[in-house]
């Protein structure tokens, strides 16, 4: 990070290809699609015994987009369930678990595109309170495919700063509540500053600013660094464009020339912040689009 | 709140007279308690399909013990949840309809003795998200009776401030993250301090203090105020008891003669914060065991 030659740049043709292929070449003639939200645990559903165990919502997660079974960054999902368990629980949680727990949901359901959430908790509440290493169970919900908005999105500012904001954990009533808020005040969705009253994180995503010069801005402080964030910054390192990272305040926001926002859904343009407009149009750079489409699709079942 | 008048006080007889009352007469002869979490809804088992919508946590609670059908402060609890109701689904939640869905979750569990956790969801996730009134459902979890703990507890402080503090969210991971690495580190629980300094909560209860002349001081800042901690306020107050509120920097914790918490499971001693004992002997007033005893028990089911 922070190293800044160049300027931004785009080959967007093979990551395209590779996520037709899958698309196309991989899956069933018909793609199957999750239609309401399901639960599953190791492959069966989960029953309500389970389920009335880990109502104290203690624990964490990962939301991904499956199309054809497979997911883009996967290994980067991983690694967060991985680092969140440690944190959480105290213990290791093997790479092969995950990925053959999420297949055998997909498969036993049948679906081929959904939002795939996985969260990880422990029914051994005691347990997890006595602060003993504790064994995890993971539920996989499986709910219909989402994509972006397509159209510039106007975001009203939230005082809120997520404890143990480097954990993607359950704890996700404040984000929630923060875009309700927005909405019913008419705005499209919230973006949280920090007690400092700096820009750190979208309500459930991560934002990046364009300055000037087309160079990339991510905010500094508190947040969640998401998978897809994290993959827009190796894909930009890797192509040689130029990013940094800054503190934003938040009456600084109007002066760049645009910003973007982005999570597993894929990235989408930004309006305004309070009512106050970018600089220029609002468009997510065309180099983040090609770093996004390039990036592989890992077939979650082999 | 702020008046201090005269020293501690205790008359408990007639509050025991009446729990044993309720506990004995109200009931059947033997006592039927929860053994295992349940989950209820209106009377009737909750299912599979609503508990899938209900896995966002977006939602409140509170939590209170019953016993021979009945809860303490109850209508403290009603209000509660009537003003989380508000302040997160937009609309209003019928005194009425608490009461007689969880006198139907007990009545159906055919349970006197339990800890009761009423949590408030919306299963139409994406009103809650557009910022629309929306309508809510009550899972009631029946689970086996709770007495708060008999030794003095030792604290370990943690830096914690939860976003909208004043509501009882489902939000807890922060606060139950606090008291798991306190255990681990070999305390008993944890003592929540603002980026201030400041002591506010402990992770899932209320802190109380006791000066050098015996009057209570109750910490300022962000916090939870519980509905126990509402009935000792308004004890104290109705006794003409000294209680103060005053800013409580964790460096001074021990400088007081002792320290209380208490929850709906009732009250009890601290030892020590970070390892430093308060100057005097860890004890609950007796004053403070008095209120609480005389504060009526309300049957669920009348």
């Amino acid at each position: 990070m922070g190293r800044a030659v160049g300027r931004l740049c785009a080959s967007p043709a093979r990551g395209r290809a590779r996520r037709r292929r899958v698309a196309r070449g991989g899956g069933p003639a018909v793609s199957r699609a999750a239609a309401a939200t399901h639960l599953w645990v190791d492959g069966r559903p989960a029953d309500l015994a389970l389920l009335s165990t880990l109502q104290t919502n203690y624990g964490h997660l990962s939301t991904m987009q499956v199309r054809g079974g497979a997911v883009q960054g996967f290994e980067r999902h991983v690694s967060r369930l991985q680092s969140a368990n440690l944190a959480l629980f105290g213990r290791a949680l093997p790479a092969a678990r995950i990925r053959s727990e999420l297949a055998a949901a997909l498969q036993a359901a049948a679906i081929d595109d959904a939002t795939l959430r996985v969260s990880v908790g422990a029914p051994d509440v005691a347990a997890v309170e006595r602060g003993d290493a504790v064994e995890v169970v993971l539920l996989v919900a499986l709910s219909p495919p989402r994509t972006a908005p397509t159209t510039p999105q106007r975001l009203q500012s939230c005082r809120c700063v997520r404890p143990l904001a480097h954990l993607k954990h359950l704890a996700t009533l404040p984000l929630l509540h923060a875009r309700r808020v927005a909405r019913a005040a008419g705005f499209d969705d919230a973006l949280l500053v920090d007690a400092a009253d700096q820009v750190t994180e979208g309500a459930l995503w991560n934002i990046g600013f364009v300055d000037a010069d087309g160079g990339i801005v991510w905010p500094e402080g508190d947040a969640l660094r998401g998978v897809t964030e994290g993959l827009l910054r190796a894909g930009l390192d890797a192509a040689g464009c130029a990013q940094r990272v800054a503190s934003i305040p938040r009456s600084a926001c109007s002066a760049f020339r645009s910003a973007f926002a982005c999570n597993s859904s894929g990235l989408w343009p930004l309006a305004s912040v309070d009512g106050r407009a970018f600089a220029g149009d609002p468009a997510v750079p065309d180099v983040l689009q090609a770093i996004l489409a390039a990036v592989p699709w890992d077939p979650l079942g082999r």
